[in-house]
């Protein structure tokens, strides 16, 4: 959800795309060709940043909460993706204009009409009233609530004002046909999670069949977005980090909690956004405690979600997390929280973190008729009744070939509420659909009913998933550390934190002289062996320029070899920091290892100014 | 090319696979629903190995040479894969079962039927020589050849000995339709480069104008294989690593190529393979002093690919570098050297490096009509003619509109040739296609001739193109570490280099005794504070049984947690290395650096033997 509150400092979103494109950041894909909306290429800065970003992620998630990993198949078959639900449901609404066939998504399209008739001067404060309640409900109503809006306001194409036709679903996901029969049909898969869930007997396995454990994906997801706009935030193709967290769903404590316990967050709560208050500052021991968020594990997750934010330098003022209203919450999810972040296209949702409770492991068994669950020893055993299925082998066997051992596996994973159906079916119509395979009586000739004594139960794990849209991140990340010199406004630059910094260190002799060539190649060299990036630019112009040229490429730290490095023994140089343009005089020898650690974030830049004598200069870029 | 050359060494792969599936290194994708030939998913094994192998793959190329990077669309769009040739040319030739519809790949029919046909003793010597002879030649026939043979041979299925249809070309392409009204036809990528491609213009502005500079991008493609087999060698997605190093066709050489120059390579020359001769070891600078390989860049790449390969555990006796042979090399590239693994599968292409030439800056220049080139001064400035279309801007800007602006770019950036033939067609048929775009004579009125004085002159650059394919250095890797222990034959294991094995380190307690965990905890937090990945074992069985999960999954150092750690002070414990198995004690304090500076490879494992006492103990799994 965005809401339409507007950032209070004054951003200026041209400018920074004037930078991101002129250094190339990202661009439109294919642009000698014209380029495709709704899709990007990340140039070497942009793709330096975002892998700087998932390299940090995989430290602060996957190593050190020793997390599984696993990569799957983004081709992924049909039948996955119809147990997930996204074959019948991953759908948008839309309508068309009659005449050119343009698409319009059907939400948006409301939107952007009310919002014109809200700036309109002849609109009634009633209309008002009235337009602005049903914004508010937009996000949950059905495609027939708002076909109805589309006839009563008798909307038209925006683009052309042609009459626009009945709403439609459009489902997000692009099909494939694999193979060159083409009978196989897929789809690119439209989130990570699925293949996780599919792996969880593997997984389970390799964790010694003990819960709870984690697994984490990143990689490539699709949505075949209806009228992709908003740059970054709405597009076809794009990178996501998730996690799947599984938990016994009667302890979902978290054994690292109080690590965590007084983290402060800003919590905006379903109640509060209904009630139309504010988001509340509090701890997530405060929350977890006063049962406004479901559990610790799930707590645990936003806590760290939020530490990694900061981390790569999200402004803490422009992050908040956000509960999700019931009318929006899937509904098998016990509570859902969204990190948003405030751009200038209001708040975004980047982070989702929710329990979704035993729901994806459920219908997997279901679609697959393996069990995906964990057993779990009773306290005392226990009588219980099963009723059975006893098929008739052969029966099957002939019926069904090679899929035969997948219709036994189906039946003895029935449930007894199900194998009930089935008799019930086989004896009214004489026929029952077992995951597709048409059974009859004739295949089952009877059911049973069985007392066995138990000493385990099979329990279905809860999973709690926190899920990154690395592309969102990225783009607030930049909104956040745009910035404009005090005294310049042609200097602009991104304030990345080292950590992040595509670049972190620029190396720039004074002049194209000879004299300076094997200082700047043996430090260069000397950093490059540490395996930092780095940018020569020896290139003319002012050093102030250079500098400039740098700041803009977000770069934290610079040195620059001049006359004084040449002349005097010991060698010395200057290294500069980005933010404060601050410099210090300090040995060539010093630089490599001192830079090392100002990137790891092992040290401060004060501890550098503290050691060093300070180096007064102006900056200038004439 | 794979020879059918057999190694030498007793290697089992069904006990490899079996580990492999085991510890869940990968295994076929969606496999709980039955799995798809020619997809993998990767486990938390594979995962770790592959991302280490990348990010090994990036300190050795992006960081060391400084490389410009992209991340670029996996949609594609047509035009762009118009241009490559892909859209025309991307296809294996297949047949069909003329019953059930199955689909073969010609050449592997062809194959198989001919090894069948030497696999019997009735066929006679003559036979043989000919069907040897064919075998040779297969790679390099058009599909009419090929038909001939299925013909003149008789060749059935192989599955229902039913007849086959007429050979027919397939596109191994992925078609997908971007957009809901599915007008805009793409592909999913069937390679990285034309990434780097498209986007030459902005990363020669990146590098400010100068040559040479390479780009590098590491992603997925897919292809549409027809009838996918031999495991990860074959599939339909994949992970690419591709540089392209961009440089002027007529200076060629490399200024680090002294620091390569004495690496011996083994060289299996074009003429050698025609001859029958064997390859040949000699120095990369003997090689391309002496004509073999085409120059000094070419050369450069070739020599830190294998570098690079030795490093993450290749064996340097199962590799070699093949050059293409004429007719196996595309018409514009001027050499093509293969780096080739030997593996139970014979030798596999792993990696290509090719001098590319200009083509494919060439190709999208004409697509796309921006020029793809640099500005290269003269020497002296010389006299051109150029033979100029005169558009009528307001008729073109009429018929055009939002393209108008194309039009007159790509009308600008024609070739003397081209304009002479636009001007010839409009003469004679009155039209032009331009690009797609529809010419008539009243758009282009009059042509004229113009003389000038040049300074500079427009010159494409060559692309030198080292191509990896992740997924087949991975398996070769896999087959070149597997080993058995010499005195048990069941405890198999990888004898992966620390730098890329998936976890560096385990951390055994001798017993789940509660006295333990202190010292276990205390020492796993502290080597995961050094972003060391950790396995912790504290489940019963044997400690050398432990030994022996580890080694599995190649964790190359191993720490116990004894009852001398709890009773002696300093508190010290056993650390173990996989390969030899032999271990020392250590003070418990030492040995998070000590392992950080193994697994970084900073240390050898001699200096830990050299330091610390021996300690000695019986390995058994009982």
């Amino acid at each position: 959800m965005i809401l339409s509150l507007s950032p209070t400092d004054t951003f200026d979103r041209a400018k920074m795309n004037d930078l991101i494109k002129r250094r190339f950041f990202y661009d439109i894909s294919f642009a000698i060709y014209g380029g495709i909306t709704g899709q990007y290429d990340f140039g070497p800065m942009g793709c330096d940043l975002v892998d700087n970003m998932l390299a940090e992620w995989q430290k602060h998630f996957v190593i050190q909460e020793r997390m599984l990993k696993v990569n799957c198949s983004i081709l992924t078959s049909e039948v996955v993706l119809k147990a997930s639900g996204h074959v019948d449901k991953f759908a948008d609404y839309m309508v068309k204009d009659v005449k050119t066939g343009e698409c319009f998504r059907l939400d948006h399209l409301i939107k952007q009409h009310f919002e014109k008739k809200l700036s309109e001067k002849k609109t009634s404060q009633e209309e008002r009233e009235t337009i602005n309640r049903k914004i508010t409900l937009l996000d949950g109503m059905t495609m027939e609530e708002m076909d109805r809006i589309v006839k009563q306001y008798d909307m038209k194409s925006p683009l052309t004002g042609n009459d626009l036709s009945d709403a439609m679903e459009f489902n997000l996901m692009f099909p494939i046909y694999i193979g060159p029969s083409g009978n196989l049909k897929g789809y690119l898969r439209p989130e990570t999670a699925q293949g996780i869930f599919v792996n969880f007997k593997r997984l389970l396995e390799y964790n010694q069949g003990k819960l709870p454990f984690a697994c984490a994906q990143v990689g490539n997801a699709y949505r075949n977005e209806i009228s992709p706009r908003s740059g970054l935030l709405r597009v076809r193709e794009f990178t996501m980090a998730e996690i799947e967290h599984f938990c016994d769903p009667d302890d979902k404590t978290h054994n690292k909690f109080d690590q965590v316990a007084n983290t402060e967050m800003m919590l905006y709560s379903a109640c509060a956004q209904m009630d139309g208050e504010s988001p509340r500052k509090m701890t997530i021991s405060e929350a977890v405690r006063g049962g406004l968020v479901a559990n610790e594990t799930l707590g645990y997750y936003m806590a760290r979600i939020q530490q990694y934010l900061l981390k790569i330098g999200i402004n803490p003022k422009k992050l908040r997390f956000r509960q999700h209203l019931n009318n929006e919450m899937a509904h098998y999810a016990c509570d859902c929280w969204d990190a948003e972040c405030l751009t200038s296209y209001g708040w975004i949702e980047c982070v989702g973190c929710a329990d979704r409770s035993a729901y994806d492991l459920s219908q997997h068994t279901k679609g697959s008729g393996v069990k995906l669950c964990i057993e779990r020893p009773l306290k005392e055993p226990k009588m219980v009744e099963s009723f059975i299925a006893v098929p008739d082998k052969g029966a099957i066997g002939k019926a069904f070939k090679k899929d035969a051992k997948a219709v036994q596996e189906a039946l003895a994973a029935l449930s007894n509420e199900d194998a009930e159906k089935m008799d019930k079916a086989l004896t009214e119509t004489g026929e029952y659909d077992l995951n597709g395979y048409k059974l009859t009586r004739a295949m089952i000739p009877s059911f049973k009913r069985e007392q066995k004594k138990v000493h385990v139960e099979e329990v279905i794990p809860s999973v709690i998933e926190p899920s990154f849209g690395i592309g969102r991140v990225f783009y607030s990340l930049l909104e956040h550390s745009f910035r404009v010199r005090e005294d310049d406004d042609k200097r602009t630059f991104f304030s990345l934190p080292a950590v992040v910094a595509p670049i972190k260190v620029s190396v720039l002799p004074l002049s194209n002289k000879q004299e300076f060539v094997p200082f700047t190649t043996k430090l260069a060299d000397a950093l490059t062996e540490l395996n930092l990036l780095v940018r020569v630019d020896d290139s003319t112009g002012s050093i102030g320029r250079r500098y400039a040229r740098t700041d803009e490429i977000a770069i934290p730290f610079g040195v620059t070899v001049d006359f004084d490095t040449v002349n005097n023994v010991p060698h010395t140089v200057t290294l500069r920091e980005r933010d404060s343009t601050e410099q210090v005089r300090i040995p060539i020898d010093d630089v490599p290892l001192t830079v090392k650690k100002l990137a790891d974030g092992k040290i401060q830049w004060k501890e550098v100014t503290d050691k060093w004598p300070r180096f007064i200069a102006q900056e200038t870029t004439k």
